[in-house]
C-alpha cells in the first residue's frame, strides 16, 4: 500500500497507486464530498444527543440527569464539529445553514444540500438510537409507545414544549434560543474580535449549545433546528409513535422549522450590526490575511 | 456585495463600495463603538445567567439544580467575553471597570460609558428572561409575583441574602466575593506571570465565575458586581414585584453596589502587592514586547 | 550519549554519571519502552475509572453519582493519555490498537504487546482498587462479595449488562460504542479536517469517552474496550466473586470481548471512507508537512 | 505616573521614575518574591476549596453536592497556578515541593520556604472562610462546633477518615492518592512526552484534582497534602472545635502529613522510572531548546 518512496500521507498513496490505472476513489465532486461530511457530522451529534435523552429517560434517574443531556448535547455538537470540520463545516442544523447564506458565508445553492445531508444524517440517528435503545424503551414503557402520559418516550426524539406554553410563547422561545446561538456563533468566528483559540472552536461551540440547554431549554426542549427536530420526529410517526407526534402540543411540530431560521438571522444580525460592521478598517498590509470567504464554498471556521 | 477582485474581509467589502458615495456605516466613534459592544456582552451574559435561574427555579428539580446556575453565569461570562472581546475587553462588571481605572488600565472618563452601557444591556437581559419566561413564571407562582416565600421568584433577577446573614456579614461577603474575582482576573492577564493560555481566556474567566458561584455563592447569591444586580432589581420592581425588591433583606439592595467595587481594587491590589510588582525588570528587548497599554482605551486583555 | 557539556534535560544527568562505568539504565529496546509506557498509562486511566464506580457504589450517593463515572474514566483516559503520550500512543484499549492496525498505523506485530500491557495495567489498576476500596467494599456489601442483589459490587470492576438487554441487543450496543470511538477517534486525529488543538488531543479524547458514557452507557456500561473489561473480571473471578462473573447476564463476558474490534474497524472504516479519503490531493509542497506514519510505529497523534 | 515616552509595561513605570530618587518597591530578593508567591497563591486554591466544602456543608443539598467539592478544589488548583504561576511555581502542596525536592527540581534550601508559605497561606484561608460562613456555620449547627455527629463541622476545614477505615488503611490511601497526582504531574510537564498544552498547565492540573476527588476521595476526604490539612486543623483547634480535632479518626491528623510525601516520592519515581528515563537521546540541536532547570530555582511548568 505504501510503496512509494516520498513522504505522503496515508489515505492518500492509495491514489498514488491507482493513478494511471483507472478511476480514483477520491471523489473529485464537492457536492458529493461536502453532502458526505455534513450528513456523517449531523449524525454523530444526533446520536449523542438523543442517546444521552433516552439514557435520562430510560434510566428513571440513575443514568443522569438534565445536566447529562446538556452535556450530551454540547459535546455531541463538538465531536460533530471536528468531523464534519474543515470539509463542510459542520453546521448540523439548517437554520446555521440559513443565516450563512443570508450573509453571505455559503452559496444559496449551497442550502438544499445541506438541508438534505442534515435530515438524512439527523433520520439515520433516530433509527440508530432506536435500534440501540428499543429493549430499554420498551421494559420502560411495556412497549406502549406513547407522545404524553408519565411514561411518554416520544421527548427522546423530538422536541415537545412544556404544558404552559402558548404557541405564540414557544416560537419566541425557539426564535431566541436560535438568535443566542447565532449571535454567539458570530462571535467565536469573528477573527478580528475575540474568535475561540484555534482548534478549540468545537469544544467552544458545544460549550454554547450546552449552556443554551441550561439556560433556555426548560420551555420547549431547545430545538433551535429545524433538521434536528423534524427528522426524528418523522421518524417516531413511522415507528410506532403515530399521528399524536404532529397533534401534540397543539400542533408544536412546525414551530422548531419556522422559528429557528428567523431567530438565527436577527441574532446573526444583531452581533453584525452592533459589533462586526464597527471593527476599524484593516491596514492595506492586514486585509491580506483575512481574505474573502469563497462564494459557494462553506464556512469552516466554526 | 463581493464585487473587489482583492480578498478583503467580507464585512469591510460593503465599506469599499460605499466609499466613494455617501455616509459610512462603519461607526467611527471609540465611544459608539466600545458602547455598543459593552451593552451586547453584558446582555448576553446576563440572559444567559438569569436564563438558568429561571429554569432552575420554574423547573423545579427537573431543569438543572444550583450547579447549572454556577455553569450558566460562568459560561454566560465566556461567552460574553467573545461577543465584547477586543473591542470593550467586556468587563460587564462596574467593579471591574472601577477597578481597572484605578489602576490606569481605563480612563476614568470611560467609567460612565460602561457603567451605563452595564446598565442598559442588563435591565433589558432581565426583561428578555421575564418575557421568555413569562408563562413559565405564571405557571410556577400562580401569577404572585412575590420575593420571599417558597413560591418568591425575585431571586431570578437580583440577589438577596440568605434568612441567617446579617448585612455586615453580607457586606463582608461581596467585598471578598469581588476581592477574589480580581484577584485572579489580575493573575488570568498578568502576561509575566502564568496568563491564561490565548484565545482560551473568556474561558478561562469563565471558569473563575463559575468558581466563586461554587464556593463563594450560598451567603448572598454572589451578585460580585453592581450593574448585574441593580438593573434587573430595577426590572422586578417595575414589573411587578413591588418595594419589596429593595425592603427585602434589610435593605439589602445597596450592599452589591458599594461593596464590589471596593473588593475589586483590594483584591486587584493585593495581586499587584504581592507578585506583580515584584517580577524582575524586563531586558530593554524584551519591554518593547510588552507596550503600555493605551490610556483611555479599553483592558482587551481579559 | 549526551557528553555534551551543553545544557541537557535534568533526568539526564544521571545517565551521564554511569557513562563510563557500566551498564545504562536507558532502555534502547523500543518494544520495552512501549510496553511500559503502555502499561503505565493504561494503569492510570483504569485506577481513575475503577476508583470513580467504587466510591459512588460505596458511597450510596453521599460521594457522586453516575456522572461522576462518566467523569472519573473521561479524566483518566486523558490523564492515561499524557502519560503514555508519545513513547506508546496511549491507545488503553485493545480496539484502538486492533484498529489502528487494520488501518495500518500500527504493526502488526505490535498487537500481542499493546494487548499484554493493557491486561496488565488493567489487570494491576483492579488490584489496587480492590486494595484502596477493600474496607469500603466489605463495609458497604457486609462482606458478601456478590455479582447481582442490591449490594452487588462485581460492576466496580467488570461490566455488566441491564436485566432487560439481550445478548444480540447487548453485542449491537457494544460495537455501536466502539464504532462510535473509534470513528471520532479518527476525526479527532485527521491532521487535514479539524483535528483536536494541539496539545489538548489528551483531554478531546476524555471528553469523548465521557460523552460516550453520557449517551451510550445504561445499556451495559459501555466497555467498549475487551483488555479493560476481562482483566478486572479475572480479578474478581480470583478475588472472591468467584465463576458468576463469568455466568452472569448470560455470560456476558465475552461481548466486550468480541464486539469492541468489530465496531471499532465499522466506525474507523466509515470516517475514513465518507470523510478522510475524500480530502482533495495535497500540493506537492503541503505533502512534505503531512509524513507518512512509519510502520510499525504507534500512533502518537492521539 | 506614566511619564515616560517609551512604550513600558505598566507596573513597570514606577520603577523607571523612582531609578534615581531612592529605595525601590519592586523586591529583588528572590525568596522574599518566591515566598509571597507561594503564599497568595495557596490562600487562592485554600479559600476556593474550603469555600465550597462549606457551601456544601451548611448548604445542605441546596447549594451543591460532592461534585461541587470536587470543582472547587479543582479549579481552586487551577486558579491558584495562576497565581503563583512562573514566581513560585504554585507548588500550594509539601508533598509536591518535597517531591521535587528529591528529584532535584527545587533545591532543598528552598524547601521550608515553600513549606511555610503554604502552612500560612492555608492557615489564613482556614481563619477567612471561617470568617465568611461563620453566620452560616453557627445557623447550621446551633453554634455548637463539632467533629463528629450529624451536625459537624470540622470537616469544613480539616479532612477526617471515614467510620470504616483503620489507620493503616487510610495511610495507605494518602500515599496512593498522592502518588497517582505527582504521576500525573510528571507527565503533564514532561515536555518530551505529550506535557499539556502551553498555557493550560494549570486547568490541567485542576482536572487533575478534581479527578482525585472523583475516584480517590471518598476514604478520607483526599488531602493528599500535608500543608492543606495541617494548618486548618490547628486553626478549628483554636477556633472553637478544641483538641478532638486530633483525637478524632483514631489520632488521624498525622496520616495527612506523613503519607503524601512519601506517596509523592513513590508516584514520581514510578513515571520516571516507566517513562521519562527511557525517552530516546535528543539530538545534539534540540537538546538546546530542553534546558537543564537551574537547580535552586523552582518548578515553573506546571
Amino acid at each position: 500500500m505504501k510503496d512509494s518512496v516520498q513522504p505522503v500521507e496515508l489515505g492518500v498513496s492509495r491514489r498514488n497507486r491507482v493513478k494511471a490505472a483507472g478511476p480514483r476513489v477520491w471523489i473529485k465532486n464537492e457536492v458529493v464530498r461536502v453532502g458526505l461530511a455534513e450528513t456523517l457530522c449531523t449524525y454523530v451529534m444526533m446520536v449523542f444527543g438523543l442517546g444521552s435523552v433516552a439514557q435520562v429517560v430510560t434510566g428513571q434517574g440513575v443514568f443522569g440527569q438534565y445536566l447529562s443531556i446538556n452535556l450530551g448535547f454540547g459535546l455531541g455538537v463538538a465531536m460533530g464539529a471536528h468531523v464534519g470540520g474543515k470539509v463542510s463545516g459542520a453546521h448540523m442544523n439548517a437554520a446555521v445553514s440559513f443565516t450563512m447564506c443570508t450573509f453571505g458565508r455559503l452559496g444559496w445553492k449551497m442550502l438544499p444540500l445541506y438541508v438534505f445531508a442534515q435530515l438524512l444524517g439527523s433520520f439515520l440517528a433516530a433509527g440508530t438510537i432506536y435500534g440501540v435503545y428499543y429493549e430499554a424503551i420498551f421494559d420502560y414503557c411495556g412497549g406502549n409507545l406513547t407522545v404524553t402520559g408519565v411514561k411518554a418516550t416520544a421527548g427522546i426524539f423530538a422536541t415537545y414544549p412544556a404544558p404552559y406554553l402558548s404557541l405564540l410563547a414557544g416560537f419566541t422561545d425557539q426564535v431566541f434560543g436560535t438568535a443566542m446561538l447565532l449571535l454567539c456563533l458570530m462571535a467565536l468566528s469573528d477573527q478580528r474580535n475575540k474568535p475561540a483559540a484555534a482548534g478549540c472552536e468545537p469544544v467552544a461551540v458545544g460549550l454554547l449549545v450546552m449552556l443554551i440547554g441550561i439556560s433556555l431549554g426548560s420551555n420547549s426542549g431547545y430545538a433551535i433546528n429545524p433538521t434536528r427536530d423534524i427528522a426524528p420526529r418523522v421518524f417516531t410517526a413511522i415507528a410506532g409513535w403515530g399521528g399524536d407526534v404532529f397533534r401534540s402540543g397543539n400542533g408544536w411540530w412546525w414551530v422548531p422549522l419556522v422559528a429557528p431560521p428567523i431567530g438565527g438571522v436577527l441574532g446573526a444580525g444583531l452581533y453584525r450590526a452592533l459589533v462586526e460592521m464597527h471593527h476599524p478598517p484593516l491596514p492595506e498590509q492586514h486585509a491580506e490575511s483575512f481574505p474573502l470567504k469563497k462564494q459557494g464554498n462553506i464556512c469552516a471556521d466554526i
